[in-house]
C-alpha cells in the first residue's frame, strides 16, 4: 500500500502513540485537581504548552488547546468578530480557496452583518499581498489568510501580509493545518496574530489542535462552562492527546530539514512524471508549495473513478479535501484558480508522506498514467475532445 | 493509593485504552476519505455510533461525536435556543445547580435576550417536577435539568420531568455526563428529547463525548467546517477515542448491575462512617444518589487543607467540581441546597470507583475523621464554635 494522503490525515508516529498510551495509563488525573495525581497531570499539560509554544516561536500563554484545526479557526474568528463589532469594524479580508471552517464561519458573520471580501487567489494559487494592503479599509478588524493550501498546497506570502496587517494595525490569523510540522513557522517573525493547527495532520493524534492568539487578543469562548484554559475553553484537558500533539510537533521539528529535502524531490519526480501524461496540467504554483503536495487535473475523466482504480491498485489518494468527499460539487479551491467544473472534476491529489520511497513514486507514475489512459478509453468527453468536437483546455 | 474522584475523571479501562492504541496504530484513516483505509475507519465510525446509539435506546443517526460534555451541553443550549428565538419562545427552565457549562451558555443566552428560570434544588438535591410543570410557560422553548449532580451525586426525576416535557410540548435537554456508565439511561423511556455524555467519566478517554438529538431536532452548528456529523459538526472525526469511548461504555453497561451493587455499599458505608464525625452532614438526599457518589461538609474547617493532608496519606478526593477549583468562591451546588458560606468551605466529596475494597473505605472513614480532628485542632471557628462564641450550624 502507498498512502499519499498525508493532507486528509497522518499516520500517528510511534513517538505519538507510545506518549499518548502512556499518558492514558498513568498521567489521567484531571489537572484541575489539587492531588498529586492532578498535578501531575497538570505538568503535563503545561508542559507540553511550553514545547508547543517554543516550536513555533510562542509564549506559552498564548497557546490555547481546542479539539482540532476546525474548534480552533471558529474561534478564532468567532473572537476577532466579537471584538470588531465592539469597534464598530464590521470588515473581513480573507481568500477565495480557504478551508470550509474558515469560510462557512464567514458566511455565518455575513449573515450577522459582516461585509467579506474574498481576494483572487489567481492562476498560481497565490494571494497577492499588495491585493491585502489594497483591500484593507477603516472598518477593517481581520485578514484571515490559510499559510498554505490544503488542496493545492501553495504556500501564501504570510510575511508580507502579516507586515502589511501589523503596519495597517489589523489583526491577522492564518489556519496553518496543513503547514505545522511541514514548514517553519514562527509567529514573531512572520507577525502573525492568531494561527489554527491540528495535531493529525503532523503525525500527531485526531481530536486534537491549538490556537496561537497573541498575547493582548482577547478570546471569546465557543464552549463556555468550566475555568480551564485561563477560562476561554471549557472542558477537561484531553492531557494524554495535548502531550502526543506535542511529542509529534517535536519530532517534525527536529526531522524538517532532511524530511523536506526528501519529499521535496519525491513531488518533483512525481510531477515530472505526471506531465509526461497529455492534457493534464498541474494546480498550483510548483515553487511556493509544501513539500509533499501534488495536485494534477487530468482532461476528460472523472476523480472518483481514478481514485477508486487507484485504490485498488493500493495508492490511496484524493480529489481534494477529505471533509467535503461525497459531494458532487467540483473543488472550490480548482474553481478558484479558475479551473472550470469539467476539468476540475478530473483532480488528483497525491499528498505524500516523509517516508516515501523513490520506487514508490515510480509505481505512483505508473499507475496513475494506465489508469487516466484506460478511463479516458471509455470516456465520452474525451472521445469528443479527440474528434474534435470539443477544444481541449490544457 | 486510593483515587475517590472518579466524577472528576475516570482511569480508562484496559479495554479503552487496547482498542484506542489499536485504532491509532492501524485503523488511522480519515473515515470522509473514499479508499479502503478511508471506508475501514468510516465502517469503525459507524460502528461505535450504532453501540452508542443502542447502550442509551437511541437510533444511530440520532448521535452526533463532540470533543466532550462541555461541547455537548453548549451544542445542545444554542441549538434550542437558536430554534427558540424564530418561534418567538425565549424562556428557558433549568436548575440552580446544574454544570458551568449549562449554567455559563445560559448566562450569555440571557444577554442575548433570553429569560432564564432557575428552578430551587431543595434541601435534598432535587428537583420537583411539579415546579418544572409550574414553570412551563407558552413561550418555553427549553428545559434541561442534569440527570444526576457532579458534586452531590443526586439523581433527578427525570422521566418525570421527560413527561411533563412530551405532554407540554417543551423541549426537554439532560446532561447525563455523570450518569451515562452508571446509570441504566434510557432516552425512549425517559422521554429526553437532547442527552450530553462524556467518555473520560466512564473509564473512556478524555477529549471524546456525545450529543443525543431525538429525529427531526434541527442542531445548529458549534464548529463550522467540513461536512462531517451530518454537516453538523465540523472537523475529522476521532475515530480511535469515539471507538474507545463506544467500548469503554459497552464495557460500563456489562458489568452495571453488579458494580452497582458494590458501590452502593461501600458509599453506604462510608456514609456511616462519616456521620460519626460530629458535626458532619451528607450534602444531599441519601437514595436518590449515584452509587459512587459521598459528599460531606464539616463544620469548622477548610476543604482545601482537607484535601492536602488526605493527599498526604495517599487519598486523592475533591471539594467539588474540578472545573472550578482554583476558585475562592464556595461551591454553587452547596449554597443552591442551602449550605450557607462557611459550612459550604468545608466540603468533602468522595467519588469512588467500581473496584474500591471494604479495607479502603475503612481507611478513608478512619483517615478523614482523623484528619477533620486534626484540622479542627487549631480553627478559630471550631474554637469558637466550642466555646460557645458561635452556634453551631451542622
Amino acid at each position: 500500500m502507498i498512502y499519499a494522503d498525508n493532507a486528509a490525515t497522518t499516520k500517528m508516529s510511534e513517538t505519538a502513540i507510545h506518549t499518548m498510551t502512556e499518558l492514558m495509563r498513568d498521567t489521567w488525573g484531571n489537572p484541575s485537581s489539587l492531588y498529586t495525581h492532578g498535578q501531575i497531570a497538570k505538568d503535563a499539560l503545561e508542559q507540553a504548552r511550553e514545547d508547543i509554544a517554543a516550536a513555533i516561536g510562542a509564549e506559552p500563554r498564548e497557546i490555547l488547546f481546542t479539539s482540532g484545526g476546525s474548534e480552533a479557526d471558529n474561534q478564532a474568528l468567532r473572537s476577532i468578530a466579537a471584538l470588531g463589532r465592539k469597534q464598530g469594524k464590521m470588515h473581513i479580508i480573507s481568500s477565495a480557496f480557504e478551508h470550509h471552517a474558515i469560510l462557512h464561519t464567514l458566511e455565518a458573520l455575513k449573515k450577522e452583518g459582516f461585509e467579506i471580501t474574498l481576494l483572487d487567489v489567481h492562476e498560481d494559487g497565490l494571494v497577492r499581498p499588495e491585493e491585502v494592503a489594497a483591500a484593507i479599509r477603516e472598518d477593517t478588524c481581520l485578514v484571515t489568510i490559510m499559510y498554505a493550501n490544503n488542496e493545492i498546497g501553495t504556500i501564501q506570502p504570510i510575511r508580507e501580509i502579516g507586515e502589511i496587517c501589523r503596519c495597517r494595525n489589523v489583526i491577522f490569523h492564518t489556519d496553518a493545518v496543513q503547514a505545522i510540522g511541514h514548514l517553519p513557522v514562527n509567529v514573531r517573525t512572520d507577525h502573525i496574530d492568531l494561527l489554527s493547527a491540528s495535531a493529525h495532520k503532523f503525525h500527531g493524534p485526531k481530536g486534537v489542535g491549538f490556537l496561537y492568539a497573541k498575547r493582548g487578543i482577547r478570546l471569546t469562548n465557543l464552549i463556555e462552562g468550566g475555568a480551564q484554559e485561563r477560562g476561554k475553553r471549557a472542558g477537561t484537558e484531553n492531557v494524554p492527546g495535548i502531550a502526543a500533539m506535542a511529542a509529534a510537533l517535536q519530532e517534525a521539528l527536529e526531522h524538517m530539514a532532511e524530511n523536506t529535502e526528501h519529499q521535496r524531490r519525491m513531488r518533483d519526480k512525481l510531477i515530472e512524471g505526471l506531465n509526461q501524461i497529455p492534457h493534464a496540467a498541474l494546480n498550483g504554483d510548483a515553487v511556493h508549495r509544501l513539500p509533499g503536495n501534488v495536485n494534477f487535473c487530468f482532461e476528460g475523466i472523472e476523480g472518483e473513478s481514478l481514485l477508486l482504480l487507484l485504490d485498488d491498485r493500493g495508492i490511496q489518494a484524493s480529489s481534494g479535501s477529505a471533509c467535503t468527499s461525497g459531494s458532487l460539487d467540483p473543488s472550490h479551491v480548482l474553481l478558484a484558480i479558475g479551473r472550470v467544473h469539467d476539468v476540475a472534476h478530473g483532480s488528483l491529489r497525491l499528498s505524500i508522506g516523509e517516508d516515501i520511497t523513490e520506487e514508490q513514486t515510480e509505481e505512483i507514475i505508473r499507475d496513475v498514467s494506465e489508469v487516466v489512459e484506460y478511463l479516458r478509453g471509455f470516456s465520452p468527453i474525451w472521445r469528443d475532445l479527440k474528434e474534435g468536437r470539443k477544444e481541449y483546455i490544457l
